[in-house]
């Protein structure tokens, strides 16, 4: 069985060089999660339009829906909208509602060219609400054109959500325990072969400022039980917790969802 | 001109899911810095051998460099090595170094056969040092595979410095305003036209807790000049600062490096 699911492309030099710290990856994968739509992939390409295209392009044949982020400002480095319209196929022109909206934002004399630039959407694309500083993102075909600053973007995601199809929710179940990783690897494995229909993943962890080791339980590891049927991640979770104190351990920070 | 570049490519499922904020290619990109080496390109995938497949693929036939992250452990869900492995053609099996060095440091009995996984190395591969957790990472042709726990990822590179060809670094100089970016762009605009070899990047921000705006100057813009030529990253920034004061600028808060 599949579900939708979706890509994040993320656009700006800024964040490639190390400038500014994406996080709108994961607000949009947290985002969807309820909605049952797994985050499967995520690019980040610089403000250059020919790399936009074509990964705006091999993003929306391959998943139900696409998100980008940023590049749709008034500078002369916000490329976003002609850019999916290239990609599109679709003529990028000023969106009557669009002007109209911007247009009662500013004071006489102040919606410049420049700032009427930020009305520039593909013919055939939809807007999406921008309660925060009103210059709209859009949606054309599965394709969701966002702002990059994260409280714009957050603050869209309110218009998309009516938009998306619902698949069902994964549910999460993580159990911390203060064991290294490699102790329990093996039991881990047959735990992950008798439940197929969940993933298991072990991250470690190590603790602040004391020595770092995987050989001692000086850090511990948590492991993610992820899956659609609530039994089968209920019974693989279970199941760690015993191979855990099997192993010994002694502090089960957590079991939670 | 061109000069050498780099893609990172984040394996986890984790990443995807929201649940672990990345700032691995945050991190790398500051890393390759003062090589002068730009990364070009971030991917984030699954957790999943033929994504990570070609993934891997497409980035290093295209890039000079390709940096991967997470999934070298001893669990289950640890397939980058032989994920690098399939994409490169090379079998891959318990490297002599790698087994050595990690034995030495576990206790006797300890170094399991899940363990002993962390030593499998690609064919042909070449050993990383993991000065934080001992295993290692691997170099194989311009993949350099690294630990995707961000301190050990970090103290991995250490060892890949050595490895790279050095390019010419970009300089950047970064001026902050208390004008909307609407209202210089126009300027900005003409600047950039004037001085193709550098990039202008304009990047909004909003007062912390006042009233958002983009028509009133409660937020300000950062403008960053990046490029080659320093008298050409100079000379842009100098005209975007007349500029700013042309339009009123007064707090210009830094003009960094």
């Amino acid at each position: 069985m599949t579900w939708p699911n979706a890509a994040v492309l993320v656009i700006g030099d800024e964040i490639l060089s190390g400038r500014t710290q994406d996080t709108n990856v994961g607000t949009i994968a947290r985002f969807l999660a309820p909605f049952g739509i797994d985050l499967a992939e995520a690019r980040f390409v610089p403000d250059v339009e020919a790399e936009i295209v074509a990964a705006v392009n091999a993003l929306r044949a391959r998943y139900t829906y696409v998100f980008t982020t940023g590049g749709i400002g008034p500078t002369h480095d916000d490329i976003t909208a002609d850019s999916i319209g290239a990609a599109c196929g679709a003529a990028v022109e000023h969106h009557p509602e669009a002007m109209a909206l911007l247009a009662a934002r500013y004071k006489p004399g102040d919606f410049n060219e420049r700032r009427q630039r930020m009305a520039r959407i593909p013919l055939g694309g939809t807007l999406i609400k921008n309660p925060v500083s009103v210059a709209p993102g859009f949606q054309i075909g599965n394709v969701f054109v966002l702002a990059g600053v994260p409280k714009i973007m957050q603050a869209m995601l309110a218009d998309v959500a009516p938009r998306l199809t619902r698949g069902v929710p994964v549910i999460s179940r993580s159990l911390t325990v203060n064991l290294a990783e490699g102790t329990i690897a093996d039991g881990l494995a047959a735990i992950q072969a008798a439940h197929p229909s969940v993933s298991i993943g072990s991250y470690p962890f190590f603790s602040q400022g004391g020595v770092v080791s995987i050989s001692r339980t000086s850090g511990g590891t948590t492991l993610v039980v992820r899956g659609r049927d609530e039994a089968e991640v209920g019974a693989a979770a279970g199941e760690i917790s015993v191979l855990a104190r099997q192993f010994g351990a002694t502090a089960e920070a957590e079991l939670k969802k």
